[in-house]
């Protein structure tokens, strides 16, 4: 049990936690291996986990009425993922949630999420922090699909995801720019003449 | 001081406090009563506090290089506002924040939350709780501004924001929406013919 000791203290670094604690942390989080082109969680679920992201890449995506889908966000290492607002709400998702990589990820449950707030009030503020976190990158995502061109968003989704090329498909980044794969490319092209 | 009271158990409710609790919270609030065009927050500023909104209106806005502005969100009573990304980091704001009327509004700043957590925990779960249901509403706003028209997106903000347009001026709303001014009368005259 020792390598899950360590990663439950690499998941919540800079928390300081008594060997009790890490215990009762380790009985509430489950550990999935998951091959690529896995779905965690469909559109309509009810919603009463999020995921820790050890290793691999996964996408969260919406399909609207006629069918398309639109990517809301990837999660590398060390990130989060849930339908957030079907988490908080324990309700139905909207959104799905695939690997498009072989990913190694830990769950926790809603419940045991508040359990743990109880015992250990260190937590509350570990993911209130998190929340804050996240909430900022969405901030600043909703102004960069105001203010920001196409060119500018694709830099700064580089910047957030390195590395995340390779493994990701043209049609999720252009899907996430809400851009079409035509114009991906032609940023590319303008980028790699710049 | 009773008024300060019932307005505190307004702000916070679904809170039980001790009267000791409430003095407390009372010593940490800053009642400001503004007069429309009120710049509370500007870009460049280190951001220290966030506002309670007890009644009135604000709009939190960015400005571009090429100067034009881009309004993030409006806040109306019961809501909280500042510049969060810059908020929890204690960085510099990148948006600048006006009343839009007359408006009355609670300050309180980082540090006295932070004193206020650890004296009155249940805090610290309140505002976990409205950082999530924030982070959802941002969600949501991103999937709309990727997978819904101009139109769908007007009618989730009159949904949002009941009443507000009497208020606010059709640049402000358009800027909101991400559309041009133009556009936002031709939505409105394809609704008034729906």
């Amino acid at each position: 049990m020792d390598i899950e000791k360590s990663i439950i203290l690499e998941i919540f670094k800079d928390i300081t936690f008594s060997d009790k604690e890490v215990d009762l942390i380790e009985s509430k989080l489950k550990k999935l291996e998951l091959k690529k082109g896995t779905t965690i969680l469909q559109a309509e679920e009810i919603v009463n986990s999020q995921y820790y992201v050890y290793d691999g890449c996964l996408r969260t995506y919406f399909i609207d009425k006629s069918g398309k889908e639109h990517t809301l966000q990837f999660a590398i290492n060390d990130w989060w993922i849930s339908d957030y607002t079907a988490f908080f709400t324990a309700s139905k998702a909207i959104m799905h949630i695939e690997t498009i990589q072989k990913a190694t990820l830990y769950r926790i449950s809603r419940t045991s999420m508040e359990d743990l707030f109880i015992e250990i009030p260190q937590l509350e503020t570990f993911f209130r922090k998190k929340m804050e976190k996240a909430f900022a990158s969405f901030q600043n995502r909703i102004l960069a699909s105001l203010a920001q061109s196409a060119k500018e968003r694709y830099l700064s989704f580089i910047n957030t995801y390195p590395n995340i090329e390779q493994t990701v498909k043209n049609y999720h980044i252009a899907s996430y720019l809400g851009i079409t794969t035509e114009s991906l490319s032609r940023i590319r092209k303008e980028i790699s003449l710049d």
